[in-house]
């Protein structure tokens, strides 16, 4: 019975990688003392652009400890592990922090910058380097710290003022939250909005205007959908389920099943319950992870459909070329195509009804006699059913958008001084009103709700709606590409939107943006009425509009 | 539902550490080019020491980070992610032996060790900081790369020849091994046996005299003691259970309860299964993790009493004071008594008669009417039952010490140039006749039984005969401090031995070489005739001799 302790471990691994590993700067081709933006003469244009690729690299392998080290955080780790789980994950990302924004990096980049003969891949990647490299480098020493450490007492108060249903307690730190955000707005730089430089880490190219365009766009439509669906005479109950209980380990076995026949490769992917909300973990090629919940009174919602909805995300990571790994390339293009791709399998396949005639007869089998009252249309409108309701996480499809527009548009005014913070439940409560015409019954259920802005992600929200509208218009395409792929969905032939999503969206990582990405894709500009249309034939149908 | 892929935790994490954490060497503070091992002039020692302790923090940081994904690979990793696993751990070991090898660590170190005004804890620190220093440093660049490398290879023979019950594909490696770990005991330096130098690893100051000297004193009694085993009329049959089945599931409840029971805090710690050999792996202060397997035609072996033994490692880490965390007195003492810890659970306590008088009943409650024609005197001589085999995995308490001591001697004749590589398959069969009395079938069976030797581990078996010898001792101490130890065990009151192992061992961290623990904790010099009084009382009782 072997051991493998701390001190054991030290004993056998320390130094094993050897020096070959080294992420230090080779010093030897450093000019001590030189110009921080010249190469020493007698580094080629190969050499200082395989350093890039080997530090790239190595903050990578740090990337994938850290990667591994909050996953099992927020899977497996016992309570007393936190405090130094924390330390560690802090620790790794200074490391990696540091190898990409030391001087000698900004050397090597120029130094490389100065080539004219790299290939596509090459020069893509030189200059997402130069764009991550410059936006590192432009935030002052201490400052992410100071900003982790205010997200830290910013969460804290907002747990507090969430409990006691008090938005004065979250106040002043949301107003910290802002604050840092402003100061780290103006270090990037931007030519129109604040809310433009934040939302390039997630987003890159993203802008207020283009924000502004898209959801403009379909905001009356949705509106008007809402409007009708809520006063359509069909109703669908709120429970399908009666008192039945499907058993966890069943609703796992069917979750595993789905997400494979769906393209899932479980030799390189794990799947993991989690007391948490649902995630996907990238740790490395050959190792991506999702998590779902259960609830025995409701197989569908969050295990199987969430269950789906990471797999559209692992899908996703397994589809990028595995020798992009650790190079900017790699990543994928943006958090609105990521989330296209796991909206995608979740709602465009996972809810659609090709899918459910193929998997119906198996979910029967799966639960039994529990099933066995249920319809295949009864299941399928339930999965869809109109949900007005004033938390975001509770919404259907449809007024889903509007939870999103809502605090879009809130951000935007607050970053662009039209709003001040001690406004917002006001103003919050107001659009709840305008756009869905629902009364928010206290803070806890309106201003309070999320924690995304406690934590400082600002300009995260956009992500979500534009996950929604890129599906529409990627799963139009597919159609239009394969005539036939709902008869071959409904029976159990789901090989073909894994191949187009692969061939037309995962392959290229990051190598262009995602307005260009969806241009490749689908022939045609980023077109929110795609949106539209999918929703309106839709709850046109379920509703009976 | 949120995600967090490599992407994204790239973004939202790096850099979230500051500053404060780096482990990047204050060039300010080192002369440049002066000379390797002087300080500056403007330093304390109190800031030299700071230093120490800062790098050594840093070090541990990697180090938790290391064991997370070592532990994850043993465990839960899927089969794609192996070789990005294993560059992500080599990378890891490689930074943190940087950090402990560099020249400014040995500055520090120099110009810590002229003070003379060091806490106990402190100046324990320093000896061992310099232990450590002196040995890293000692190797040669590549050093650790190339062995790392022919361990890879060499085990990947090893398990070629096993599967071909073919020794001849695995001697050229295993010579390579022997000569690699030689150049590193050269390296390392030894006064008489290069087994010294390597076993210092693993069991700081033991020698091969001292082995000698312990082990040559246990052994005539041992094959004396196997030899009436063998003779006596009692027999005690192989399978217990018939064709019973334990489900796994109440075999896990059971081993959780039981390893609480006996004090492992599971706040801090972690129970999982694991496909391969039992483990436990220290996360951090808050965080252990013991795996172990089921069988489910056996509840016993490995299942709970695997549990027991990994929780006796895992309780000896919880017991080592939190503020040691990252320095070099955290350790445990040694394999020697890290194993005697782990042996008191599993074989003083777990395969006690007193502790089945309490557990017995829950045993019959969990697993039902399978458990029901078992009585407790049959579980008690089953679980302690003589089982002679040419397999060292398969022996019992006795005749295990056997296996070890042929090893250790083998170990020991090789590189002390008595014995060449080419012998071994005769030497190994020629003394399981001499000792056991067996006759080893094929080279399967013999020679390539263990990996360790294939990974470089020479001198790493006598820590598990040491284990148990000590074991013993600190059984008998006990004993001595608590003459009541086994009613209160029988009565359910588990309280005592966690707090006399905490009090005379765990406590003290790696303050103490084991020979002085050993003669804090009872009294008295290391003394394995404890050792043959136990088994021989025992083992007299069982089977009646």
């Amino acid at each position: 019975m072997a051991i493998l302790n701390r001190a054991d471990s030290a004993r056998l691994f320390m130094g094993a990688g050897g020096p070959s590993g080294s992420a230090a700067p080779d010093r030897s081709v450093v000019e001590p003392g030189g110009p921080a933006t010249e190469a020493p003469a007698e580094m080629t244009l190969r050499q200082a652009y395989d350093k890039l690729v080997a530090v790239s690299m190595d903050a990578t392998k740090l990337g994938s400890a850290l990667g591994l080290v909050a996953w099992d955080e927020s899977t497996l780790m016992p309570p007393h592990g936190a405090d130094y789980h924390a330390k560690v994950q802090a620790y790794l990302a200074d490391q990696a922090n540091q190898l990409l924004t030391s001087p000698e990096f900004g050397q090597w980049l120029s130094a490389a910058e100065k080539g004219q003969d790299w290939s596509q891949v090459e020069a893509i990647n030189l200059r997402l380097w130069r764009h991550d490299y410059d936006k590192r480098t432009k935030l002052p020493p201490g400052f992410v710290a100071r900003e982790a450490e205010m997200a830290s007492q910013s969460q804290t108060a907002w747990t507090k003022a969430r409990a006691e249903n008090n938005f004065a307690i979250f106040r002043p730190y949301l107003e910290a939250m802002v604050d840092l955000a402003r100061q780290k707005a103006r270090y990037y730089g931007y030519e129109v909005h604040p809310l433009d430089a934040l939302m390039d880490d997630l987003m890159p190219g993203m802008t207020v205007a283009q924000c502004d365009r898209l959801l403009g766009a379909v905001t009356p439509a949705i509106v008007e959908l809402v409007r009708k669906i809520k006063d359509s005479k069909t109703v669908i109950p709120d429970n399908l389920f009666g008192q039945a209980v499907f058993p966890k380990e069943k609703q796992e076995a069917l979750a595993r099943e789905m997400t494979a026949a769906i393209g899932l490769d479980y030799q390189g992917a794990l799947y993991m319950e989690t007391p948490r909300h649902p995630m996907t973990t990238t740790i490395n090629p050959g190792d991506v992870r999702i998590t779902t919940r259960y609830k025995e009174n409701n197989p569908l919602e969050p295990a199987l459909l969430a269950a789906l909805h990471e797999a559209g995300h692992a899908i996703y990571s397994q589809g990028i070329p595995a020798e992009y790994y650790g190079l900017p390339v790699e990543q994928d293009a943006g958090m609105d195509i990521q989330e296209a791709s796991s909206r995608y399998f979740e709602n465009y396949i996972g809810r659609s009804k090709p899918f459910w005639q193929y998997w119906f007869p198996r979910f029967q089998e799966v639960f039994g006699p529990t099933a066995a009252t249920i319809s295949l249309d009864d299941l399928y409108r339930f999965m869809n059913r109109f949900n007005l309701s004033v938390i975001r996480l509770e919404a259907d499809e449809v007024s889903y958008v509007l939870h999103i527009i809502i605090r879009y548009e809130i951000e935007r005014d607050l970053f662009g001084d039209k709003i001040k913070t001690e406004d917002l439940p006001a103003v919050w409560n107001q659009k709840y009103k305008d756009y869905l015409g629902l009364d928010v019954p206290d803070d806890r259920s309106g201003i309070l709700q999320d924690i995304h802005w406690a934590g400082g992600a600002f300009g995260y929200f956009p992500s979500y709606a534009f996950g929604s509208m890129n599906a529409a218009q990627l799963d139009a395409a597919l159609h239009r590409d394969h005539p036939d792929l709902d008869q071959r969905l409904a029976s159990g032939d789901f090989a073909v939107p894994i191949a187009w999503m692969r061939e037309h969206i995962y392959k290229y990582g990051r190598l262009y943006p995602v307005t260009e990405l969806i241009k490749l894709a689908t022939g045609e500009e980023q077109d929110p009425s795609y949106f539209i249309r999918y929703l309106t034939a839709k709850y046109g149908e379920i509703y009976q509009l």
